[in-house]
């Protein structure tokens, strides 16, 4: 924040809030200049909820969700299935599987993809601790909900063929248009794939 | 936040995070993911660094200035012209000038622009307490610096009118090509603006 007057206090604070995901330099001055027109109104609040949220929530230790208790209330919940693990990159695509509701099971986040490109090997992820849990006799089935990314394709890959000792039964995500999709907008890929697999009407 | 399924703690979290200017609900979730994975580099130290600014910083009671001391310490700066003051319409606006480092007066800082389409009164701003200072003997020169939109103009001709019994000058910034624009880029009236202030080469 070089050339701009104003009292370490704020150029403290701008500098924290550019660290956040989307905020650059600009958006994080505008943020901090919000946050200063509104002391009680959302600065304090703000402050208290990161610091309860720094204090109480932790990583579970099962299957690396983000929660006020650990294990998390995802893996501590009796009317969920036992029997289905699906499996995501981040805490974020188990957000989006909740948000759907389409998934009644229980979750392991990896904590990203395998990438010769950014050094990320096997044991940089919880692929480990998967293989244990799937093998695992009340586990039938390991749904891999990765990215469709080539990063994300290839991670799925590597854990199916570990799973191959496991005695369950691995699935993906179908592939297709997008519901609400137009296909003169969808990559060629996608329509390829949503072709080949196609169904009875 | 409905449908998702997180701790009190995260939904409070992402919910005030979501009330910054320039992060919607998913950026906020976003944000409030990475905060969760730093606690201890990026959570704890932006609650203290808010906590902080709630508590040190306030409203200049001369120029509407926010800093760690009030009077502000651009006001108290005794290497400052105190004959020019330069209105503007925000603190965002005063730190876009001092970045610039073009002016060496004081400011005013009138807390936004008249706007009949929001109700935006003379009495909303900081207006009387500008031709207050206006006023004063050592006054010689007021640079109106608003935005050259609409409200900000008709704001100008506003105070320009009430500054008319106060004896100083009072000068508005120059329209022009911005440095680095291309004509082809420009608006109209820009190019209008520009052509008719041409100075000799």
């Amino acid at each position: 924040m070089s050339g701009l007057n104003v009292s370490p206090e704020i150029e403290r604070l701008i500098a924290l809030l550019a660290k956040l995901p989307g905020l650059g330099p600009r958006s994080a001055r505008r943020a901090a200049l919000d946050l200063l027109k509104k002391p009680n109104a959302l600065m304090r609040p703000l402050a208290l909820a990161l610091g309860e949220a720094a204090d109480r929530i932790s990583t579970c230790q099962i299957c690396g969700n983000v929660d006020a208790q650990n294990p998390c209330h995802i893996c501590t919940a009796p009317g969920r299935d036992i029997t289905t693990l699906c499996v995501v990159q981040d805490v974020a695509d188990l957000w989006a599987m909740e948000r759907a509701g389409a998934f009644r099971g229980r979750y392991h986040i990896l904590g990203g993809t395998l990438s010769a490109l950014d050094g990320i090997r096997p044991e940089d992820l919880n692929i480990a601790s998967l293989i244990d849990r799937a093998s695992h006799e009340d586990v039938k089935e390991v749904i891999l909900a990765m990215n469709a990314t080539v990063d994300g394709q290839t991670t799925a890959h590597y854990i199916t063929d570990h799973l191959a000792k496991a005695n369950v039964q691995v699935s993906r995500l179908a592939h297709g248009v997008p519901v609400g999709g137009e296909l003169d907008y969808l990559d060629d890929g996608t329509i390829s794939a949503a072709m080949k697999s196609r169904r009875p009407f």
